[in-house]
């Protein structure tokens, strides 16, 4: 069993929660035994497995440890599972995994796809609310574009409960994503506060992207000015903003309800 | 000028971030000139005013301070307005106000009223965003039920960006509240995962209110079984789950555009 905090597993696990770390060793942390086995499900193959016993007697997923190789699981103990921790309720596995490659050539998409564009989205937060939005509404990929906090920055992957598995991504430039677009027939809309349309009355039974900007700025020119349309949710108190995680849920909704589901 | 960290009036701001203190003194804090604007329009009468001069030159609010007497605004230095902001990007005031109480009796309903009703909410983040949607799609009221974290904690300030002044609230016991809800014939759907009705297919336009649990355990026996309705969101993906300031947006905008806004 692992004690030492000095351990030097333990101690590169801590480093991982560097961007910078996790570019150059091309690994990043999963914590949580459902967590883990959403990214076993989607192919994600850990190199290192930690298990703090006292705390993993209480998951609901006791089986997972029987479809990992014993020889990549290590065994911690509590004070070493709380230096490597990032949530307060874990049930006390954490792995690391490689990561893996976002490319638009990647995604396969169904026979009339609807899609969710971030641009430049910067809470970590953010981005994994609206990936387990994604997920629920089974949406065929996110594409995050010149994104300004990274796919596995650990508190994406916990707002994410899982959703960063489960959902396709692809990471790009906006130049990069429109030209994808248009190549695949896909029109987009780009949500901003003062589009002409409301997207009540926007058609979203064809291929179609929502193409959102950051909580700060709203979408770059070359969103408002490429897109095929600036749509609208309608606001009528005295704020006049929504939290970018939920404008996003709302147009999802929207266009998943007018395709039947 | 305050300067010192040591100065009692500072020390007692940093107190304010307490529940406890926030009751026994029936004063919290808010920050920012935007919400401060927000708070005056909805009535709060600040009792003190502290602003780093520094910071508020950037503000985007410059005439707030015109409409304050002279003799509650107190001028404070970057260090000491450090020592009590909660945001990153803050204009340089922080007001201190009293306490308003939330009674359902004092909420004032229009003819058609439409409520989100929150039982247990436990993250003051959620609340915040709630308020935010809230204020966005001008729901009637937002009614707490036995709340786990309080409506002034600094962050449901910060995150609902002033919805907690734009807002009408109530706060009170389940009980109370459906008693309230039966008194003013308006309908209760409990948002939950097993339940038999899609909410596409539920009908908001007369006078509604959706009930929405907790996060981690969902809403409480009593509101499934005395709910006018269950009705669900449907899941189309493999986590099962969104997040209560996500699903709480779907339905309020759903529910507005059947109600043609």
């Amino acid at each position: 069993m692992i004690t030492s905090l000095q351990n030097p597993a333990i101690k590169n696990i801590v480093k991982l929660s560097k961007s910078k770390e996790r570019k150059e060793q091309q690994l990043f942390m999963i914590e949580g035994a459902r967590e883990l086995s959403l990214a076993l499900q989607s192919g994600y193959r850990p190199e290192a497995v930690y298990v703090c016993r006292e705390m993993f007697e209480k998951t609901k997923y006791p089986d997972l440890l029987n479809s990992l190789s014993g020889e990549i699981v290590f065994d911690i103990s509590l004070p070493v599972f709380a230096k490597i921790a990032y949530r307060e309720n874990s049930d006390g596995i954490v792995a690391l995994a490689k990561l893996k490659q976002h490319g638009l050539g990647d995604l396969i998409l169904s026979h009339n796809p609807f899609l969710i564009l971030l641009e430049s989205v910067e809470k970590p937060g953010n981005l994994g609310a609206i990936l387990r939005t994604a997920d629920a509404a089974a949406v065929d990929a996110v594409i995050v574009c010149d994104p300004q906090t990274d796919l596995y920055n650990p508190n994406v992957v916990r707002s994410s409960v899982g959703g960063i598995f489960t959902v396709q991504t692809a990471i790009c430039s906006s130049e990069e994503a429109f030209a994808w677009l248009q190549a695949n027939k896909i029109r987009s809309f780009a949500a901003e506060l003062q589009a002409a349309e409301f997207y009540q009355q926007t058609d979203f039974t064809h291929p179609s992207a929502i193409v959102m900007g950051t909580e700060a700025e709203g979408l770059s020119d070359f969103w408002l000015k490429n897109a095929t349309k600036r749509i609208k949710i309608p606001m009528r108190g005295k704020i006049d903003s929504l939290n970018v995680s939920v404008s996003t849920a709302v147009l999802t909704f929207e266009a998943m309800r007018q395709r039947g589901f």
